[in-house]
């Protein structure tokens, strides 16, 4: 057994070591945070639902009905009612025959990469996907071929000189950066060379495309050029857990073949419920998107005159890209002494060289917390 | 993009074909299943708390404190003083320096072995070690080398065998079978060997040893014997999520390194506050152990009398073994029959060959339900 602390003492000093912060606070741009007060910018709660009474509400109707666990998978005796009618209402929303509930997108991302490739097959990405879908192409056995960041000439090259089964795997929307997969070209692309193309559209749906149905729907795409999507649930809905949606044929197939469905303990029935809520409130109120737009908006505005060089973003991610990692983490410090909390994003989550502030929006905040934003980022101006 | 339906078609020729049920009451003894009473033996609720009353109420609580969504990963802002505070407290009942959080067991078990073994290294397993450890270890990179069920000779060959960082990764209580690893005898091996000896208790924690510490703890064993620990959430605790214990450097390790920990949202707070107070009472009530055992113990008596071949499970999962899938289909529909729901358990989740009803007891069954059930069990017996 290999002594675990020198890598420990080797990542703190090499400005690389992560450590919690514990909230006192439930999710809300205003938090509190180990007993003082913090104007959050770094949470995925896109939409301002993890804090909805609507939602609480139907969580605690959820807990009444169902009690607080499902005892087993779902193919046991773990599916309920209402995980039952959340799959049917999110296959709707996505304009699919059928949409199924995982516990994290991590285990839903394994789910389709290991059930639709094995060896002999090929997994093509983008180098900068979430580390779930690499990670799903590794344990899968196929061969893993990564394109660089949303360039097209090396994603049809990868496609041209891939062999077996083929899937392509995006983000829609880049977690780190924020920018959108150029999904019409590689839609395209999917078609030419017969291969499957899946979207992760954990940072798109919700905040993207009429209705929030994502980065597909941004481009006007559909089911028919991409056969395959994920969704999480913890961020613009506001709950825990994750869904894919596709055909009848693909969810079926999962529900045969995936080990991380089959063998993974189903969610409470009572946090379905709460999503179901929470899906109807992110349908109907476009006023958060519109929110939100606006918000990213007059920050690029405000962050570009002070001569902040900005990403591609048009999204409620918003990197600012501090180089080495103590920059980054001097940032966040200097924006926490005002106030604000921005947890610094480091390598390996991002590539070396590019840590970074992930500044993220919410439909919560309001015009005096981008002021208060705008005003602390005054004192990391370049 | 290969057709998905052939396979489909052949899986529901082979009686391999997986259906769900959907359940339309909380997850109790007595259920009802699409609209039909059934009395369950073959969820994973050990101690009868997924529905308890005093859980949902921490689980209210919890809702009305901290809302439905932690909005991000631990390491963002989505770690709450709830999540940290369940993570003390399981420490302190396991007996370990720390304890850390995951949204699934599966993800847990991933994180452990990517985070202590990579390429060049060995993990060791037995072969009916559960699916997560399996695939964690083909993701790791490591080579994994698989004995047979309980062999300890071959365990030892396996080891003597093995090269760099070496981890000895087994289920407490196999989740299939219900048998339970000879722990003394594997500590002794590791220490030997020089291996890290890990032990994923899903189905033990609860259930075994003095305070439902384990099955380490019902060998006399501790954290000298065993440093990695794994437990699930969603069955003797009667909620959701999973956990690790072990050292401080170990833990530490996890949050920097692993990705399935990094790279997924919190599970709620909410949930954690359930989890407290399941754990207090699975502490506390020592007689939901006790009348386990008694129930375990005159199953086994009456079964045996029928002329059931049983296996050495003294644990609440008792397999009985069907051999051919469709015999084990028949069985479970011929239970149905009489009210009472176990679902059939196939291969690849059991080797070919040992299709089963996998009956689990809980504490909340009551001896009348135990009666119903070995009268049904009359039209299967040999």
């Amino acid at each position: 057994m290999k002594d675990l602390r020198p890598a420990l003492v080797q990542a703190q000093q090499g400005h690389l070591y992560r450590r919690r912060r514990v909230l006192d606070s439930p999710q809300q741009p205003r938090l509190v945070v180990e007993g003082r007060p913090l104007l959050s910018f770094c949470s995925n709660d896109y939409l301002g639902l993890a804090a909805d009474p609507r939602v609480s509400k139907a969580f605690h109707r959820g807990l009444e009905h169902w009690g607080s666990g499902s005892g087993s998978a779902h193919l046991v005796s773990g599916h309920s009612r209402a995980h039952h009618a959340l799959e049917e209402e999110l296959a709707d929303f996505t304009g699919r025959e059928r949409a199924l509930l995982f516990s994290s997108g991590y285990l839903a991302n394994l789910a389709v990469v290991t059930s639709l490739c094995g060896r002999g097959d090929t997994v093509i990405q983008d180098k900068l996907d979430h580390a779930s879908l690499i990670d799903a192409a590794r344990l899968s056995g196929a061969g893993l071929k990564r394109y660089a960041h949303n360039d097209m000439a090396a994603a049809r090259q990868r496609l041209a000189a891939a062999r077996g089964e083929v899937l392509l795997a995006v983000d829609g929307v880049f977690s780190m950066d924020g920018d959108l997969a150029p999904l019409p070209e590689l839609a395209d692309l999917a078609s030419q060379h017969g291969a499957w193309l899946m979207v992760d559209d954990a940072h798109g749906l919700g905040v993207l495309g009429a209705g929030g149905r994502g980065s597909l729907a941004h481009f006007g795409l559909d089911a028919d050029h991409a056969p395959v999507l994920m969704g999480t649930l913890g961020k613009a809905f506001g709950t825990a857990g994750a869904f894919v949606a596709g055909s009848e044929a693909l969810i079926e197939t999962l529900i045969q073949k995936a080990r991380s469905y089959i063998f993974t303990t189903a969610l409470p029935a009572a946090l379905a419920e709460a999503t179901r809520a929470s899906l109807e409130i992110l349908r109907a109120e476009e006023w958060r998107r519109e929110r939100l737009a606006s918000l990213v908006a007059r920050f690029r505005r405000g962050a570009a005159e002070m001569g902040f060089k900005l990403s591609a973003s048009a999204t409620p991610v918003q990197p600012l890209i501090a180089g080495r990692a103590q920059t980054a983490l001097a940032w966040s410090r200097l924006l926490e002494e005002q106030g604000i909390l921005v947890t610094a994003i480091r390598p390996p989550t991002v590539p070396k060289g590019s840590a970074r502030l992930r500044i993220t929006f919410s439909a919560a905040h309001e015009d005096r917390d981008l002021d208060q934003l705008l005003a602390a980022l005054e004192s990391l101006k370049p």
